[in-house]
């Protein structure tokens, strides 16, 4: 126990030892029947005298805050001495330094709600939520999982935990890039970097591209984790309009000549938060402009794989002439986010750099994790998982569509995606999604508001609802209580309800 | 299979299709043996008639490169294929973009090498490695680890496979705040954040407060991983000297007056590389300094708990006035690295910007992990871990001091750590342990060189030699090796040999 004692004080050194403790158990750091160190222990690492530590136990003990059990040790006492009660006054707000201030006023990020505490345990569990971005944790492969750590540790015992390969698990990466080919992505292991997540691959190509004050150009809206991460690095989001058929790729020649960003960030398949596609014409267009402005692109599939219907069309990557773009990816939608692996492919000097900021940024990702990930994908469960997710979602998707069809008030729209977790929803133009919110809360739904998802913060009356997370009942008891409270919020706003023939529900 | 068909070219689609697949058989990207998708199957994806399919797949069939199975799929063909050497072609130096070029010439960080691969595998079984960061992994806990990751799975389920709470799961952010307070570090479960080890923490803390061109004090020498991470966000690095016992805080004051730092970066215990400790008057002078410029201190303690003797030091988070220090600390080095388990304690406004910086750096830390490590620890393994490891280590510790004192030529110094993983050599004057690389190499020992850990990479006639990996057998042979490659170098040095007798061996 490193007990901050200062030798230069006039207080005794016994007398410091008691406060500092008396501190630590009022406080509750140190909590109720916590064993204290022996004191002839205590002594020896503080360089004090026996004597000065025992003295120090006897008075926290005559004032009721410890008790020696004969011949056992010397604990915490229980908290029902009153001397607690001053416990509350500690935690009054303290003269933070000045440069924690500034931090306070600083237009940073907002702190965004947590989807898992906002999904059951804080609201109860008559909530629904429609608005975690990702798969229902009832299809996540436990059983199958937990065998393939097992005969890892079976199989490599103690090499499997230590720091392992910088650019991920050798093995794994030749999996993954295998995997990709035959999606038509042809990768070597070598291109391969595995990454925290697909939000840790974003990142290090942030970090290498981009410096503060640059441009990036962005689909209006995006995924909310790329906005947060290029504002906290004070990088300039460009947004480009985007259609039923994504980014308006028309638009970008224009764009990127005048603002010359660094990077162009898109999700061109079963894009989130809107869930469409790119089309191919827009594809091969976007590559062409990339290379003649000389400007790379992030290719985020972050639910390529998750088509449920409609004809495949090739990643960006697929197109590239050849060290243009970055692809990154993630194992948490389809798997589980508890692995926290995900990898990039980049071909070119630009991975050596990605490389090392990985290194600067976690050293490495799990090498256990990996090596138990590998050995899942490769017995096969991952394609015959892959499977069983896109039948499960599909069929949560046209539950999800058949309800809003059903339930939906006039001037609501939406699209049908073709693949992905989301449905993008469009209130009728006088309601927002700040403004329904409270009233789906009191209905017991919940959805993710749609202005996080633009560049720009303004109120936007759009929201996104995810059709993966729930099953079919609830998913249709979930859209009657959001039909209802948007019925609300309608009768509510006296301008909607001047007007609220001349639209019908659009499914397009 | 997304493959890139243009429908707007001139060549048929059966021949884009083959085409895409030849390249991509030849190159290896689709290795032998591999299933091909059902022609019904591909087609339906692509869009294109089923036909189209297999016309392509009759031309590749032709050329060998795949073969069917009667009523049984279609694989790629063996590697036999004379095919294959066109592989080679294709793996020629290409013309990258030239934002990729300009990569290439940016004065970033060295690809340093990877340790893993240099302990064994690269380099051969009878290579000794003294440069590891990292403890014994033989000592790792892996049946005990194993049984609390059964454990979770057995109590939490699908529970344990989600992102969890982005600080970190509760439980555990109490068990760790309860062993900080009890080593004397008032910590509560609200300060703490989990970060995928301590060089996230030290990441995070980098990207909340420093921009490009701010300056960061650290000690010289410190750190590597901090450096590179400072280095590749453009930030000035101020090295203050070091002594016996730790950063020569007297210096100090003078250096924040002019440099006006954003960041104090410290190792106060059990320095890496040095293995010094700052003594306690420079402790609480150094708390003093920044509170008066108004600069934030981040804490590292990646091995505070692995004192073996000598009495001790209060941690400078324990002196913190309030919400000046932030603490950083890792799992890796007392349990092991692919926990990927660190954490950071940090008081005030400044917690919640490094909470968001996480999220936006890879959202959060494994959950799964996380709570098999809550379960390690608080049955009382943790602990009992910790005592195993300080009496393996101090064995280690004095194995290699042994040795060293049999062993090692005049002129080489060295002193002895009260705890930690290091010994930090210097080695006589005219030689640098770039030149002694090579030849420790042909010995067949490896060792840390110490410009790495300087601020400027000046070669420097230092190296870091780590204890804890090997046994003491190993550590006698290779500190013989390590002694017999500085005889050779310094007797090819022409100045060194002409003052060999001038010191002698000191062990401070």
């Amino acid at each position: 126990m490193r007990i901050p004692i200062d030798r230069e004080s006039p207080v005794p050194l016994y007398r410091q030892i008691k406060a500092f403790l008396e501190e630590q158990i009022v406080s509750g750091a140190l909590a109720p029947e916590t064993r204290l160190p022996a004191s002839r222990e205590l002594a020896g690492e503080l360089g004090v005298s026996r004597v000065t530590v025992t003295n120090a136990y006897a008075d926290l003990e005559a004032d009721g805050l410890i008790w020696t059990r004969v011949g056992g040790g010397t604990f915490v006492a229980s908290a029902s001495n009153a001397v607690w009660a001053r416990a509350e006054a500690r935690s009054a707000p303290c003269d933070w330094p000045v440069w924690q201030q500034a931090l306070m006023g600083r237009s940073g990020l907002p702190i965004r709600r947590d989807p898992d505490s906002l999904h059951s345990d804080a609201l109860g569990n008559d909530v629904i939520s429609l608005g975690d971005g990702v798969g229902d944790n009832e299809l996540f492969p436990l059983q199958d999982f937990r065998r393939a750590l097992s005969a890892v540790f079976h199989r490599d015992g103690q090499k499997a935990l230590g720091y392992g390969d910088r650019a991920g698990y050798l093995p794994l990466r030749t999996t993954i890039a295998q995997i990709l080919s035959l999606q038509g992505i042809p990768t070597q292991p070598s291109e391969v970097l595995i990454t925290s997540g697909s939000q840790q691959g974003i990142a290090l190509v942030a970090h290498v591209l981009l410096r503060p004050g640059d441009a990036v150009l962005v689909e209006s809206p995006t995924y909310v984790g790329a906005i947060d991460l290029f504002r906290s690095m004070d990088v300039r989001l460009v947004g480009v309009p985007a259609d039923s058929e994504g980014m308006v790729v028309e638009q970008v020649e224009e764009l990127v000549a005048s603002a010359r960003p660094k990077l162009i960030y898109t999700i061109p398949t079963f894009h989130n938060p809107t869930g469409t596609c790119l089309n191919s014409v827009r594809r091969r267009r976007l590559i062409e402009i990339a290379r003649k402005f000389n400007v790379p692109i992030l290719e985020d599939d972050f639910a390529g794989e998750l088509r449920y219907e409609g004809r495949a069309q090739p990643a960006l990557k697929a197109l590239d002439p050849g060290g243009l773009v970055i692809f990154v990816r993630t194992f948490s939608k389809i798997l589980m986010p508890a692995l926290r692996v995900g990898f990039l492919v980049a071909s070119g000097p630009v991975y050596d750099c990605l490389l090392n900021s990985k290194r600067t940024l976690d050293l490495a990702t799990s090498d256990l994790i990996q090596r138990a990930l590998d050995g899942f994908i490769t017995v096969g469960k991952y394609q015959s998982h892959l499977r069983r997710a896109c039948r499960v979602y599909r069929e949560r998707r046209d539950a999800m569509l058949d309800a809003l069809t059903r339930h939906m008030p006039p001037g609501v729209q939406w699209r049908k995606p073709e693949g992905g977790l989301f449905i993008w929803l469009q209130l009728p133009e006088s309601l927002s999604a700040r403004e329904l919110s409270p009233l789906a809360g009191k209905e017991g739904v919940l959805f993710s508001p749609g202005s996080a998802f633009f560049p720009g913060e303004r109120d936007q009356p759009y929201l996104r609802l995810t059709f993966a997370t729930q099953p079919p009942a609830a998913i249709e008891a979930g859209i009657s209580r959001l039909a209802r409270a948007i019925r609300r919020a309608v009768e509510r706003d006296a301008r909607a309800v001047r007007q609220p023939q001349t639209q019908e529900p659009v499914a397009v």
